[in-house]
């Protein structure tokens, strides 16, 4: 199940980046599973990796690969994780990349590996293997949907954003895909995503730029280090454009592509949202007059990560109390209860420390009633503001969790 | 639902305390939902309260006329919180002090009030109060197991604790009554517990002593900070016995005093855990090998509150791929995965950053059967441990919390 309509966007290729997927059989036999993605010469790879202790073989590898530059390949296998499984785990990614090099011709450090599925079982190494070459026919600037499907895992639908804009008769383009059926918090499924630009960019500049655009994007769905032990966002710009390098945070051709960027980040994690397992709602929850960006952050991923006011949206239940005991438990040193208001969507159902007087049942119900919803908190103690976006829980959610072995 | 079996234990009086309860009507017509607390005059009494920022009326109260000492009565109502109702709230709670004074003789400074049920809602004052004549009418020594009824909420079975112990010839006798449903920090449906001893005990021992039992039970089924709007836990000693006044930790009559207190304290926590909403498996995560208790503290958290461990509980999955996860962005400085060992019951089943060699799923499977699961954890990095209580998340707790109006 997921919430709201997401078709599938037409994807704008990106000019140096060529995409192939492939039948490995990695879990179940016949479905897309393997995907290969091949780098134009000169093409700049910036990455975010997960912060679990227990990180992933393909995470360390690709981690340390990145960090030797002139990055070619990529690779990624959905259905198995190789995640808890030790030195036959790492040898086992080297191996694919390996592999993937004498195949294509290169070297084993120039090619980053992926994982993503049941954590804790060896990669059927021969059949995943074996599934190269195909991965490597399929090769096409066009292949970026057959890839989104490829990684998917628990996803219910392909996940993919495309933005363009123009700068001195330019075009520059920022397409990207992702997977991850998560909720807030409560989900450690993994987040993968891979958005790629033929702006040209300068490593440094591309390196901020992941981190910068993630943290207002993926980092607003889950929280900093809450993460699995394979979530990587990958940022990669083959320069194929002929405009100059953007190297600095100056000027209307950084303006134009930060927007893009971060407009293709926040579309995919919406997206991922969206199909939240058991997802029946998508909720915003905004959180305003906060002395501080991180404070306003907290108090934000208090209220999104209630399971009582996860298990009320789920209702349609306009249960603004278990809002504010999710307000008031959010640790907000000196926090003063009469200052707070809370509006659902546009209405007002909280002042004074206690129900608005102007506020009716029938306000919240029809404010509830809907897809999608906007919580907004005001702490009225100072200018600050973030906010954050996940789903209800549903009974689907324990179902889909209880049955899959992820 | 509820996991395990609680039949309400045999409740030794506590000499100088009377319970007496009454039916007033205030949520569902023709329930015990009122009920008093007589105490002896020279009684001392501690108590540890919510920390949410949005604490309730009668929180408010109670912690003013405690300052004061010289306590008299507690009254407790279920089926109305008396939270997020502003000045009419406090207004309220101090209506029903003043009106039990009246009635019962004294001021209304010695009487502390207690709610729990909806939040938001004005109590029914008139139907509360006239339910007062008739619990002071039944006010009896006898009378733990009803008042332990009255002070339910979505609880399934009222739940008491009751432990002696002799020093010097003379009995001492510490008996205690608690209401909630909460797994951890997923519920934060109220908690109240009150327990007495007929000892003689100082006000300052009495109040650390309440800080540290709660420490130890209610905090460990719950995250410090992470109350409801109205939580309180109250520690009540008499002095009715003979023997000397207990004022310090040294000698044997405390540590005999502090440990029967303690163990009143955790089967009160662990009876909450086992009336979880929904809740199939009672489960201890037990943490070793930390640097530090709130390392263990912290890890064993993490573990007890990942909705995907918690699932996988309920479905009876050996999935130790996400206890892994869970230990591993606990946020542990420094964490080498090498290092830690997680053992299901008995089981090993993680070392050396994966599977254990000596694991098998059948061995897994038979631990996860079980009702009462032990889930053990060495991070290898130190000599410190902590423990925590927790259940898994079923289909039932989204039914109860999606149905009920808490």
């Amino acid at each position: 199940m997921a919430v709201g309509q997401f078709p599938f966007p037409q994807m704008v290729p990106v000019s140096g980046i060529r995409l192939g997927t492939a039948s490995a059989g990695i879990k179940t036999a016949g479905r897309q599973d393997l995907v290969v993605l091949g780098l134009a010469q000169d093409t700049r790879v910036a990455g975010v990796f997960t912060q679990n202790a227990f990180c992933a073989a393909p995470v360390t590898v690709s981690k340390e690969h990145l960090a030797r530059g002139d990055v070619r390949y990529l690779v990624i296998n959905s259905g198995n994780a190789n995640a808890c499984t030790g030195d036959e785990g790492l040898a086992d990614a080297r191996l694919t990349c390996s592999k993937l090099a004498e195949l294509a011709g290169g070297r084993a450090e120039q090619v980053l590996p992926y994982s993503t599925g049941v954590i804790g079982e060896r990669l059927p190494m021969a059949r995943l293997l074996a599934g190269l070459p195909q991965a490597l026919e399929n090769l096409s600037e066009d292949g970026w949907e057959s890839a989104a499907r490829g990684i998917m895992t628990t996803d219910t639908r392909p996940k993919g954003a495309s933005v363009q804009f123009t700068y001195e008769g330019e075009t520059i383009t920022v397409t990207g895909i992702a997977k991850g059926s998560g909720m807030i918090k409560p989900n450690m499924a993994t987040m993968l995503a891979y958005i790629a630009t033929d702006a040209k960019v300068s490593q440094s500049l591309l390196d901020q730029l992941a981190v910068k655009a993630s943290d207002q994007s993926f980092n607003r769905i889950t929280v900093d280090g809450d993460t699995s032990t394979n979530d990587s966002c990958m940022l990669i710009a083959t320069g194929q454009t002929s405009l100059p390098e953007i190297n600095s945070t100056q000027g209307e051709l950084f303006a134009k592509f930060y927007n893009a960027v971060v407009s293709v980040h926040i579309q995919l994690a919406q997206n991922i949202v969206s199909d939240g397992e058991g997802a029946t709602k998508f909720v915003t929850v905004q959180v305003e007059g906060a002395t501080s960006k991180p404070e306003a952050a907290k108090v934000a991923y208090s209220v999104a990560q209630s399971p009582l006011v996860k298990t009320a949206l789920f209702a349609s239940d306009p249960n603004w109390g278990r809002i504010v005991a999710a307000i008031g438990y959010a640790g907000v040193e000196g926090l003063d209860a009469d200052t707070v208001k809370v509006w659902l969507g546009r209405v007002l159902i909280v002042e004074n420390g206690g129900r608005a007087a102007s506020y009716t049942e029938e306000q919240g119900q029809a404010v509830m009633d809907q897809e999608e919803i906007m919580i907004r908190i005001d702490l009225g103690r100072g200018q600050s503001k973030d906010r954050v976006w996940t789903t209800d829980l549903s009974h689907d959610y324990i179902k889909i969790n209880a049955e899959y072995r992820s």
